[in-house]
């Protein structure tokens, strides 16, 4: 893994999470961004090279209600960068981490993502993740 | 605050753990240190500029013990490495976050840390820590 990309925490109320950790951080919120596919809304705030990133839910489905719901608001995963996603995945299968996503999901922050089991990483939900490159637009 | 200086992971079995995120991370485990007045075994792993820090209870009164009962194992707190602890976490507290500690205490690492209010920043731990200055030998 490259680096921690950021820290998801799940939260109830996106505005007042974001006023809070605007304080607690002493930075301000520098992005907003749904991910309907994932049934969130997210906010980042920038800290040294890696990011936090709060997680509120958009819609009763999300499973950010269910986070909630079982275990509060709180820390969601850990997303580590990869220098490439699907070259780490299958690493991490041949080691026996079971993945929870059978191809690359797109996640918020032009990300490609994918989620391994948190039953393999002692209930830690851990994200693997990659920058989409940018496209050449000719 | 400066950086995460590192993502605490509360785990039961310290060998099978560090076994694992040595597959997981991809890099081995460079340190191992047990804080006595925090009742906790540690070992550390680099990502980046940041670490990942498993916690082990060295007794059962550990808070490491108490946190896994309710939760079972998983991140236990995030740590933002500060330029000025004091001034930080002086800082927090005008702005109305209570602290955990009344005084910073030592860590892992070599550093100071104080704990925010879990109630204050949304059911996440915050570690507030600095890197203690190397003691002039004169």
């Amino acid at each position: 893994m490259k680096q921690i990309d950021h820290i998801g925490i799940a939260v109830n109320n996106m505005e007042a999470s974001i006023a809070r950790y605007e304080i607690l951080l002493n930075t301000p919120c520098y992005k907003r961004e749904t991910v309907e596919s994932q049934g969130v809304e997210t906010a980042f705030f920038k800290v040294g090279d890696s990011k936090i990133e709060l997680l509120a839910a958009t819609s009763p489905q999300s499973v950010i209600v269910s986070f909630i719901e079982k275990r509060g608001e709180g820390i969601h995963h850990i997303a580590f960068e990869t220098d490439d996603l699907r070259k780490e995945a299958a690493r991490m299968q041949n080691e026996g981490f079971r993945l929870l996503n059978e191809h690359p999901q797109p996640g918020a922050d032009n990300k490609e993502i994918l989620f391994l089991h948190p039953k393999d990483t002692g209930g830690v939900l851990v994200e693997l993740c990659q920058t989409k490159p940018v496209q050449d637009p000719s």
